[in-house]
C-alpha cells in the first residue's frame, strides 16, 4: 500500500500558505504488537492547529519543522495486532496527516456507525461538540431566559453552542461572517438573531439583537467582535474564551480596548479553557450530545473537501471562514 | 452646632480638582424618630468614588451635581431618638461629607473601641479589608505555595491582600509606586518581593520576582501594570479585578494588548467584583480579619489628613498615590 504524508515545512508568517506544507511519499508502517494499521477516511482541520505552528507556548507543544502534522482523524482498521480492534472497525484518534497510520490501541476509540454518521466523531460528537458542551455549560452556566451571544457561530463549535443555549431555554444570538451563514443559523438551527460581523453597523445590530443585554458570551473570535459585546454585558455575566481565531495569524500583540473595566463594573467573569481540562468528563458530554442528536434537538453542518492533498488548503480556508460547520477532508 | 457640608460642584474632566467640590455652611439636621445625630470623626476617601462622579453606569449610581458627597464615616452619636444608640456611641456607616449627619438607625453599625482603633472600621476591618478578604479568598482561591501578585499593594486593600496571601502560605509579590512603599511592604509586612511600577525595568523585575510564574493576580490598578503580569500567568491562574485606579481619570477607552489570548492559553480566569456582592458574608469576613489583627498576623497603615475642609484634597491625592495604606480625613 503506497503511503503519503503531509509535513510541516516552515512556520507561517501571518496567514498560512501552501508553502508551509510538504506532501511526500512515505513508507507504509510496520506494526508492532499492540498496534493497528488505520486507513484514513476523514481528517479534521481545526483553527487551534495554527497555534501549534507558532514557536513557544500555546494550548499544546508546537509542531517541529519537518514533523508530520497531527489532528483528529476517522479511519478504518485494515490490519490489527491489538486484540481490541479488528479489520473493518471504524476508529478515531489524534493521528498524523497520512494515508495510513500505525497507532497504539489506547490512542484510538471505536466509532459506532449505527449511532450517527462517522464524521460526527470529528464534529458534534467529537472535540468540537465537547468544547461547546463544557465551555457553555461549565463556564457559561446559562440559565433559562438569559441571552447567550456566540461569536464564530457558524463554525462547528459555535453552532453547537447556539443550539445547547436554545435547549437550555436561552435567547441565542449568533455572530458570523456572512448573511448566508446567518440565515442558516436562524432558519435551520432556531437561533433567535444573527449578526454579520462584517457589517459596518455590527455594534448597533448586536445591541438590537440583545434587548436584555448579554449574560453569556461564548467567544471563538476575539478582537473587534468581542469589543462590540463588552458594553452589553449584564451584571454577573460570564465570558467564555474558547478561541480567538481573528488573532491566530497576527504576529504582533492584539491591541484594543482592554476588557477589564467592563468586567469590573459588572462583577463579570472571563475564563479561558481547553477541552483537555475536561477529559475526565468526556463520557458525560458525548452521552448528552448523542441524546440530543438522536432526539433531533441538535443539528450539525459539515463542509467537506475531497482529497488528501487538499488538507492544507482546507485548513487555510478556516481563517477566511469558508466553512459552514465542521470543516473536514474526505480522504478515502 | 454650626454644620458644614461638601457638595459635588461639577463633574471632573480627567483628574478631579478642588473646583469640583464646594464647601458650604449647612443647617444642623433635626432628628425624626428612629434617627440619631452623628458628629463626624473620620471620613474615608476611596478611589471608587471617582466612578460615582462620572455620568452613567459604574459600581453604584452616579452623584448628581449639587449633591453632598457620601462615603464611609466613623462618628460619635451626640443625640439619639433611636433606642439602639445612645450619646457617646461610636458608629460607622455610609454618610454624607458633613460635620453632623442625621442617620436612620439601620444605616449605622456600632464600633467597639476596645477591639482596635476606631479608624479600622474604615480600613482593615471595614470595606477595604472585606474587599481584600473576599476578592482574594473567594475569587483568587490562593493555595499554599502559589505566587500571588498584588497591584496597588501599598493601598488599604492591597496591603491586606498581601498579608492574607502570606497567612495562606503563598509567595506574595507587591507592585507599588515608590521604593519607600516597597520597603514598607517587604520589611514591615513580610511581602516576599516588591516591584516599583514606575521603574523602566518593571517587567523584568516582576519576572524575576515570580520565578514560578503567577497563580493569582489581585489587580487594583489595571493598564500597563497588568500588561506586565499577563505573560507570567500560570495554567489555571486567577485574575481578580478589584479596581482599575489608573483608568478612573481617563475620559477615553483604555487601549492596550487585550488579555484574552493569555487567558485562553492558560485556561485562566479573570473576574470583577464589588464588595456588595458579598454582603451576606460580611460577618464572616470581619470576624476573621479581627482575629488576624488581634493575633498580630495582620498589620495596617493609615495616612491621615487633618481637617474637614481638606477632604477633597485627600481624595484627589489618592490618584497620585500619596497614601500609604488607608487614606483618612480626621475631622474632629
Amino acid at each position: 500500500m503506497p503511503n503519503k504524508e503531509i509535513r510541516f515545512a516552515s512556520r507561517p508568517a501571518g496567514m498560512p500558505t501552501l508553502d508551509n506544507f510538504n506532501i511526500v511519499d512515505a513508507d507504509t508502517p510496520q506494526l508492532n504488537d499492540g498496534e493497528v494499521l488505520v486507513r484514513t477516511l476523514y481528517i479534521s482541520v481545526d483553527p487551534y492547529l495554527r497555534g501549534r505552528m507558532r514557536e513557544g507556548r500555546s494550548y499544546v507543544p508546537p509542531f517541529q519543522v519537518g514533523e508530520v502534522i497531527m489532528s483528529g482523524v476517522v479511519g478504518e482498521v485494515v490490519e490489527s495486532r491489538a486484540p481490541e480492534f479488528a479489520p473493518g472497525d471504524i476508529v478515531t484518534g489524534m493521528l498524523r496527516w497520512r494515508l495510513y497510520n500505525a497507532a497504539k490501541a489506547p490512542e484510538l476509540r471505536k466509532v459506532d456507525p449505527r449511532v450517527a454518521s462517522i464524521t460526527t466523531a470529528l464534529g458534534v460528537l467529537g472535540m468540537p461538540g465537547l468544547t461547546a458542551y463544557f465551555g457553555l455549560l461549565d463556564i457559561g452556566q446559562p440559565k433559562e431566559g438569559e441571552t447567550v451571544v456566540v461569536s464564530g457561530a457558524a463554525g462547528a463549535v459555535g453552532m453547537t453552542v447556539c443550539q445547547i443555549a436554545k435547549i437550555k431555554g436561552c435567547r441565542a444570538v449568533g455572530i458570523a461572517g456572512s448573511d448566508e451563514k446567518n440565515k442558516y443559523l436562524t432558519t435551520e438551527l432556531g437561533v433567535d438573531a444573527a449578526v454579520n460581523y462584517k457589517s459596518p453597523e455590527m455594534s448597533q445590530a448586536l445591541k438590537q439583537a440583545c434587548p436584555q443585554g448579554v449574560d453569556v458570551y461564548f467567544d471563538n473570535v476575539g478582537s473587534e467582535v468581542s469589543d462590540a459585546v463588552m458594553p452589553l454585558l449584564n451584571h454577573g455575566a460570564r465570558v467564555v474564551i474558547c478561541g480567538q481565531i481573528s488573532l491566530y495569524n497576527l504576529d504582533k500583540p492584539d491591541i484594543g480596548p482592554r476588557p477589564q473595566p467592563f468586567l469590573l463594573v459588572n462583577s463579570a467573569l472571563m475564563k479561558g479553557f481547553i477541552i483537555i481540562d475536561y477529559s475526565a468528563r468526556f463520557a458525560e458530554g458525548v452521552t448528552n450530545l448523542a441524546q440530543w442528536l438522536v432526539a433531533g434537538k441538535l443539528k450539525y453542518a459539515e463542509t467537506v473537501v475531497e482529497g488528501f492533498e487538499n488538507t492544507p488548503k482546507a485548513f487555510i480556508g478556516l481563517f477566511s471562514g469558508e466553512n459552514l460547520g465542521k470543516q473536514l477532508v474526505k480522504v478515502a
